[in-house]
């Protein structure tokens, strides 16, 4: 048979890892795919770099659109990123009739209903398990091993990134800025490092994950989020000495009243599995009614684990490319016409439990202010503590942990706590997920 | 579109909790898979049970061949196990053109070269995701989530019974036929617990794994077998001091003579995530080239959990029903025609380091004599513990960690060992995994 041709759009870190895995192991993944995929055409506005890449024989040009339009072409790879040009180059690769693999998840999650929607009128196959966790096969699972179950939820760490940093601050006591510092140094962080540690990378894995287990439409603009930049020192190791670690996860999970989706820092019970994924691993919990829970741990990011699943795609989609589009898998693992609008719960509704961080100035009658108001907003406690502040203050700090309670209380409970004369400063709230249900 | 129609041989556990999930997510099963998935047939020997699992349109029998002679049935799932009756009426499903899904690792891995000859002579898929680990997708990521790499080694805790046992010694320093005899009260081991203490059943999965992994026909004859009726408390808290855990592994390995099969107990650090896997859980790493090492974890066995396999596995088959079966994912991932002959390595000749414990009198000059002989069989020593014995005897223990060494080396040095006047019994020995490249 012919070889599968392929058209690689961008060869920065991912695609350069997809170009050197493709000719690593072709001879195996020949084996595995029944046909040879090899890589016809590299677009990439580095001319330079893609020159330096290629092998004789591969087509190199600076403009992306030569590589849609071409005709020899059966699968285009977006490894370009963003939102403008990689997604003008998608929707006219599809438009002509070719497959789409990318990891892209920004595009994905703010404008996957259109793209999904335009490669199922063309027939074409748009597949993006390399645009959640890395090389971790999550996607495939979700999508194919799962499907059995009515998902209960999902809570993954899935940015390496702000997973080092918080590893790092625990393991070393360092302050937060100082450990973004040396991420940025070691390349696991970007020079902006926005996306990463203000949660938004995890939005746009979280938003794709939750499609797929709940058969729900892509929904970014929903996500609650909340990044790591506030947490100190002082919450891991409070939150270490009350047995719990503290991971940036995204969640998604099905209650009565609808969805579930967010993305914040969240204590953990030290016992759970997922509670020692350290570093710039990623690891995925997922919940289901018949499997009960299972974990998928791997690399998060990087050259070669992304490409590994870029790779996955391609011999996916050259294994199923003459099976009729009807009996293939559906992007989203649901029938495409048959998702559900199962609501997007406000973040206000959402029910979990809390760690509060209160600042008060250190003098008799504090805790029973404090715990009046919090038992007026029908909150109950499960452990207080009261931690000396380490300099020679009047100040000390006050540890709660709640029992279940809905985000909106919480808040009313803190606006009252923040108006009291004793309490100095913001109430610094953490929520908590035991993950065991 | 018409449901496909299943036939189910066997309703026990398995056979059971596959009726039931089919039930309960019958909706959200079709949105997944595009048509409904409706058993049409039960056959099983107990005939009251299958009468009062069955609702009312599901034909009853006591008769496997008459679920395989339908015409009616589309697939057939065998969960049956054994490899007399469940092999012929495989075959039979097969030679009628029926698609088959079964949890059979002991027939797949002494049989699975003929069942699959005959399904691609007939262009049916014969599918055993709940074959390995119970309800984690871990066939399919090997077969499909991680076709980019060249697999390196697989080790996994692959039998929750052993678990078990393994994890309660630890925790509660009992010894194993105490714990072995709760596991059985439990319902975690079986009457008979041979195939799960002896290392049988994870040899029929590491069989299957490795087949898979690098493109080789099953070959259960070839692997290497040692369960845990020989641990002691002892070791395992020796091994914890020395910073490891004892596990049950399933390995295989690819190294520069061949493939290592192999199921033994054996020490792996503490801090890899896989060490803390406890209870019946299974865990499952596997590295690769690109994408480095990945971890699976979850239920490892039991009703809903491998049911939640078996019908991820006919929610596959019912999307690819159509699809030309050449473009259908090979059941050992590799093309059938292109496997590899690569040899089995027999297990005299396989790397690996050791941990020995020795039992001497307590006398000068005895660890001189022991090192010595470890010296003149080229062994380097990595660790040397002395440990007194609890009683008042004049015995001690000398537990030895070793660097990377080969078997035949190890059992010469131990017999030399076992032959000094001052040792006292039969040397014990456990082999270790660093698991770190």
């Amino acid at each position: 048979m012919n070889p599968i041709q392929i058209g690689l759009l961008g060869v920065g870190t991912v695609g350069g890892g997809t170009y050197t895995v493709l000719k690593r192991n072709r001879e195996e993944i020949a084996r595995r795919a029944g046909r040879e995929i090899v890589i016809k055409m590299i677009a990439d506005t580095n001319l330079e770099r893609a020159r330096s890449l290629a092998d004789s024989g591969v087509i190199v040009t600076g403009d992306g659109h030569e590589v849609t339009k071409n005709p020899d072409i059966d699968i285009v790879v977006e490894l370009i990123g963003g939102q403008t040009i990689a997604k003008e180059l998608i929707l006219e690769a599809i438009a002509n009739g070719k497959h789409v693999v990318t990891a892209n998840k920004a595009l994905l999650a703010n404008h996957g209903t259109e793209i999904f929607a335009a490669a199922r009128a063309k027939g074409v196959i748009v597949a993006f398990e390399a645009a959640v966790a890395g090389g971790i096969p999550i996607i495939k699972a979700l999508r194919e091993g799962l499907t059995a179950n009515r998902i209960t939820w999902i809570a993954g760490i899935i940015n390496g990134t702000s997973n080092f940093i918080l590893s790092e601050m625990r393991d070393k006591g360092l302050p937060f800025d100082q450990v973004l510092a040396q991420a940025q140094k070691l390349g696991y962080a970007e020079a902006d490092p926005t996306y990463d540690i203000e949660g938004i990378d995890a939005a746009h894995k979280i938003t794709l994950m939750s499609a797929i287990a709940f058969g729900i439409p892509v929904q970014f603009s929903k996500v609650y989020v909340e990044g790591i930049t506030k947490l100190t020192g002082e919450d891991i190791r409070y939150a270490e000495e009350l047995g719990y670690r503290i991971k940036l996860l995204g969640i998604t999970k099905r209650v009565e009243k609808g969805i579930e989706l967010r993305v914040h820092p969240t204590l953990i019970p030290m016992k759970r599995l997922i509670a020692n994924v350290e570093g710039v691993m990623n690891a995925i919990v997922v919940k289901g009614d018949a499997v009960g829970a299972t974990l998928y741990y791997g690399a998060g990011a990087g050259s070669e684990p992304t490409a590994s699943s870029v790779i996955a795609d391609l011999v996916d989609i050259t294994r199923l490319h003459t099976a009729d589009p009807k009996h293939r898998v559906p992007p989203l693992s649901f029938q495409p016409d048959l998702l559900s609008d199962t609501p997007v719960i406000p973040m206000d509704e959402v029910e979990t439990s809390y760690y509060l961080r209160i600042q008060v100035v250190d003098k008799p009658g504090v805790m029973a202010e404090i715990t009046r108001i919090v038992a007026e907003q029908n909150i109950s406690i499960s452990a207080l503590l009261q931690k000396e502040a380490s300099d020679e203050s009047d100040q000390v700090s006050v540890i709660m942990l709640t029992h279940l309670t809905v985000e909106k209380n919480i808040n009313a409970a803190i606006a009252r706590i923040e108006a009291l004369p004793v309490v100095t400063g913001k109430v610094f709230r953490l929520r908590i997920e035991e993950l065991n249900n």
